[in-house]
């Protein structure tokens, strides 16, 4: 009927998705910090420890935790292994820092403490039946002073105050029977109880009240009075690549040199250097597999398939296999292995995409007909959102009656492709499937392999977006191309950067997709295209461009913010060299972000105030100010803008009168700066962003030799 | 190895304490609102349900949800028991409403919907079999224009367009071979076939598209395709008074006419009519139990107590006995139960204290010494907060190794005295017992007595005074008397009534307690004490006073904000029509409660702005707009002050030209005030403040009889 008593409260945990349904992600080395509320009934001293393992191991590591004000506490740890960490709460309310709070208040207010030693003894006498040779050691001399303390006593003050008393009175012709009596009472009980008379700064006392038996205590603390919270949460570490790398999209059949024919294996090869010359650590590829032939699009996504089109390679499978197939026009697994390992000289990666839909030419169509959606007349519908049709493919029915074969032959075909090399995989359109399928998948693969990177190819409503990433998924594409003025940028990267979002989902910005050429790059100057990069490759660690984003290529279907002749479609052969191309600015971008460890954090973005609503004004900088960035931008890539700008010389422990250097790494130039109000001049003509790094003015002349 | 696949995701519940860990609060008669995130993956319509029952009930009422936007749904249900209900969410991906979908946007877009008809007639056929006689009837009849529709046709609007594209070209001189050829083909068809030549508006098809076929068939909903919510959540239904009720703590001992000598219930009983014409709905009474003798304290809270001082009221237990006991200066309990039926007479309530600590002449400390705190000299422990001392009380042990025992005693208790009839507890100091104590002790009442109101009496840190209230306590007194100043009574009031944690705690405001006499009233005028009784009943549905402040009664014990020789520790007489009373005041202020129903509602508290910082603006209004009252407080007791006001006239739904009409409830006099801004004067010598209801200007020439 009653419950099992539980005295300290721990509730309102930093971090905690969704009441611990969800798991919060970090990356390898940060340091986790964790916040509860923890406090207990009455005047107990309460002591919190935050509990964390690694998922599967039996004893937790505790940390010790910090009270801040208002009963809210906080912990660290440093994570340093890329695995799922487990966490909890535990605190207690401690009998003996109780004990030793209220000896120290009776102390101070010179009462009696002959019972608070008398216990404090017991204390001590139980902890030496299980302390360590050299505690119990110790605390049987601290039981010595508990005993010399208990011997009663009177000091020499109480016995010079009467006498001051005394001197007074008679001064003032005031009787002194009652001082006198009372004095004559002390001496008597001296004199007969064989009392000490000891002096009012009592050595012994402080020792007992002393921090050094409060630390050997504190090994053995008795925690049976205690609270613990009521969930196991958990955090996912990650590898450093999941919050930090440039990506490439690569379309694949479009790094040849021959029009009309497929680039194969070797050509992508052929291209890694360059890619790596720009500074992109992940090649993405589209569905590496053979495409079907049974309503093939053509061009421009026409119904219309002239011989000799390749399709789109999103209409997977056909005679030469499906989602477990290479398309042959590109080679053989061998060939694939040499483009894995070409880019591993390079320290980058490949990205495949895992688009889980087939064309009717898939090899499950046959096999498994179940899998998919079925017509009254038992045909299998292509996947349609009317009014559009997508007649070259078959989505698959994740709610199919054979649910267990068909999760776990998607899982076989990621398995596959980890075990070929891909690490990271890119996920076509994910929001049309369960949610819950992918929480199940990624826990598969994340419980054996966790370096596997999922990046979420969704553009959905935002509540999805967000489930997306809470079910598991590393990265997310995001509406960055949609977000263009200030206010909407500064909204969204707030949201996405500062609020809870920030604990579960990772935004990776691309300038561009196969999908989307977006309206500021259509037919726009190279500035367009320099100040979207810089955007992108500085508010957030992860960004990407599409292929021809680096030769500012922006001709669009008309009314549409697709690319004319998408790849998607067909064979495309470009120059590489062509003028006008920002190769260049990319990998200076890249090479900037690489030098400076505060592009390489998501969570660290800071936007401050430019008067000018064109120039949009941030900082990131490392949590212990070793490395500063700045990054201005104009908005604007047709016209100058100028503006004052806020730095936030507070938060960077500038002083206001301090001249301060900042260093343009777009231009190399530099600038001396003082308190808060700077002014800033951006041409797009010249340069449309400045990146700049914060350096404290470092010498005055004691610095020097001669100064001696 | 594959999990049972949950297709809706339902997330962010509103109401919902800390994962659901706490009930949430509302009182008789509220529309309880609920909100979430309701969505699921790709294009398939989800209906949604808000599922609603009584603790202890097997079915659940469902209630449909309507989405909001953004993937926001809401639900509501009116509470009308005291009782704690249960509630929880289920969506589903409806297949036929997601098959109208398709049809509708097919239809839109001219496709050809055989298949679609096909899929229907199969959801139909599907339903007939289980429907009411009524509806399978509709539904077999629809299945017959669902078998109309299938019949092939081509609408008299394909042949007329090509007739007229054939006309067209001929004007032109162009070919019209494939036009004549086309038509040809049709007509072919049309003869071969026995095809019907259909109008191009359909109204079979409009049928079929329609609402009716739609709620027909949502009254046998498939909702295999589901997501539920993981949780059920509580909210727990108080009775009226739990939300909207006058307090007045009475000291029972003073209530009497002998100087030196207690009062008595029957001098208690005298007392009810003249506190009702107050306008108060509880009577407070401090512990009624006998008082100890032992260490018994004298007036002011000496340690010398002379004889026939009768000892603090929370020293409880002696002789006669403890917590189940009378103390025998007041009375018997039949004079007890002749109080209550007193009150009852007038609509009123004794609340009694519920003070969890003994006297050391309490029964408990020989019968049960396992209790209580021991000290190392086997004697019980008095109650300590160092250096302070309570020499007069010994402190509970909760965490006794009789914890069985000590429960189930105060549960003894607490129902002992509902049986007397005692419906309410006014909770002495819940904040030094365990929290999960009270969580346990008021779910085992509430759960055969939902009526029964706990009052938490704790000042203690803000979280351990939210802890309480999510513990089950019904109020909670406030900081109320320490907020003086504008900014700090709207941060603090916006907290308490607009935030989370109105979800689960309800301050009772009083202005002054038998311990506390805030600095404001410390020898201050009358109008302070206006002042404040306004702020009190206005800015809470729940106020109250302590005896003595009607009478303006504001000598302090110096140095404190105590009262000097307080009730606490010795006999009072008092003069209850003393010169300078300010109980008529109350009287209107409680009468204006009783009238406005706005005044009644905890939750409805909105501050607006008045430009002068010692004028403090606010308004509460029904949710129908019904009932308005505008609230304008002059905090300086001792100015007048004026101010320009900013009327909430667009939440008011009144248009900025319209002139409307606000009634001083108090004076009642009356004002014409037109737009936003507004000026007030409040001069505390007359009134320190405004309590307006607002009405619109409700009548024209229009509206009598001899405009006509």
């Amino acid at each position: 009927m009653i419950p099992e008593i539980s005295t300290v409260i721990i509730e309102d945990i930093y971090p905690e998705i969704d009441g611990g349904r969800y798991l919060v992600k970090r990356t390898i080395g940060d340091t986790f910090r964790v916040e509860a509320d923890i406090f207990s009934h009455g005047h107990d001293v309460v002591k919190a420890v935050f509990q964390i393992r690694k998922q599967g191991e039996k004893d937790w590591t505790e940390i010790e935790m910090t009270p801040l004000k208002n009963d809210r506490w906080e912990g660290s740890y440093v994570l340093t292994e890329n695995a799922t960490y487990e966490y909890t709460f535990f605190a207690w309310r401690d009998p003996f820092l109780s004990w030793a709070e209220e000896l120290e208040k009776k102390h101070k207010a010179e009462q009696d403490i002959t019972s608070e030693l008398l216990e404090g003894k017991k204390f001590l006498q139980e902890i030496i039946e299980k302390a360590e040779k050299r505690d119990a050691l110790f605390l049987k001399k601290m039981l010595s002073f508990f005993d010399k303390e208990l011997e009663p006593f009177h000091t020499t003050e109480d016995l010079l105050k009467l006498a001051e008393e005394i001197e007074k009175k008679l001064k003032n012709d005031k009787p002194v029977e009652f001082q006198l009596k009372k004095m004559k009472e002390l001496l008597q009980e001296l004199v007969q109880e064989k009392r000490v008379i000891k002096p009012s700064q009592d050595p012994v006392r402080e020792i007992i009240l002393g921090d050094e038996l409060k630390n050997i205590m504190m090994k053995y603390p008795d925690r049976s009075d205690c609270g613990k919270y009521n969930r196991i949460l958990k955090v996912f570490v990650n590898r450093r690549e999941a919050e930090y790398a440039s990506w490439y999209e690569m379309w694949h059949r479009s790094q040849g040199t021959v029009k009309g024919k497929s680039a194969t294996f070797d050509d992508m090869i052929n291209r890694v250097s360059a890619i790596h010359d720009m500074g992109f650590d992940v090649i993405y590829l589209p569905p590496v597999h053979p495409v079907g032939i049974t309503n093939r699009k053509g061009p421009n996504n026409s119904l219309i398939c002239p011989p000799g089109s390749p399709g789109s390679s999103f209409a997977i499978g056909g005679p030469d296999g499906g989602h477990m197939a290479l398309n042959p026009e590109f080679g053989m697994f061998e060939d694939f292995k040499r483009l894995i390992d070409e880019c591993k000289k390079y320290n980058m990666e490949i990205a495949l995409d895992l688009a889980l839909q087939t064309s009717p030419d898939h090899p499950w169509v046959t096999e498994h007909p179940e899998w998919f959606y079925h017509r009254p007349d038992n045909t299998i519908k292509f996947a349609e959102n009317p009014p559009k049709k997508y007649e070259d493919i078959y989505p698959l029915n994740f709610n199919t009656t054979d649910k267990e074969g068909l999760w776990m032959e998607i899982r076989k075909v990621v398995r596959f492709w980890m075990d070929k090399g891909v690490r990271i995989f890119r996920v076509d359109n994910p929001h049309t499937k369960p949610v819950h399928f992918w929480g199940w998948l990624i826990e598969d693969i994340h419980s054996t392999d966790p370096d596997i990177i999922f990046l979420s190819e969704a553009f959905t409503r935002p509540r999805m977006m967000k489930a997306l990433a809470k079910a598991g998924f590393t990265q997310s594409y995001t509406y960055f191309t949609w977000r263009n003025f200030k206010y909407e940028l500064e909204e969204y990267f707030t949201e996405l950067t500062q609020s809870d979002v920030s604990e579960y989902m990772l935004g990776n910005l691309f300038t561009n997709t196969p999908d989307i050429l977006p309206v500021v790059l259509q037919n726009a100057p190279p500035p367009a295209f320099r100040m979207r990069a810089v955007l992108a490759a500085t508010l957030s660690s992860s960004w990407g461009i599409y292929n021809g984003f680096e030769l500012c290529e922006g001709i669009p279907k008309p009314g549409t913010e697709e690319y004319l002749h998408s790849e998607k479609y067909e064979y495309k052969v470009w120059d590489w060299d062509r003028p006008g191309n920002i190769k260049n600015f990319i990998g200076k971008l890249n090479r900037i972000r690489k030098n400076n460890p505060a592009l390489q954090k998501y969570k660290n973005l800071r936007f401050y105030k430019a008067d000018n609503d064109n120039i949009l004004f941030y900082a990131k900088y490392s949590e212990n100010l070793a490395n500063i960035i700045l990054v201005a931008v104009n908005l604007d890539p047709y016209k100058k803008q100028e503006s004052i700008i806020n730095v936030p010389i507070k938060e960077l422990n500038i002083k206001p009168d301090e001249t301060f250097q900042v260093i343009d790494l777009i231009t190399d130039q530099g600038f001396y700066w003082k308190g808060e109000k700077n002014f800033i001049s951006l041409d797009p003509e010249k340069e449309p962003a400045h990146i700049l790094l914060v350096k404290k003015w470092a010498y005055k002349e004691h610095d020097f030799d001669y100064y001696y």
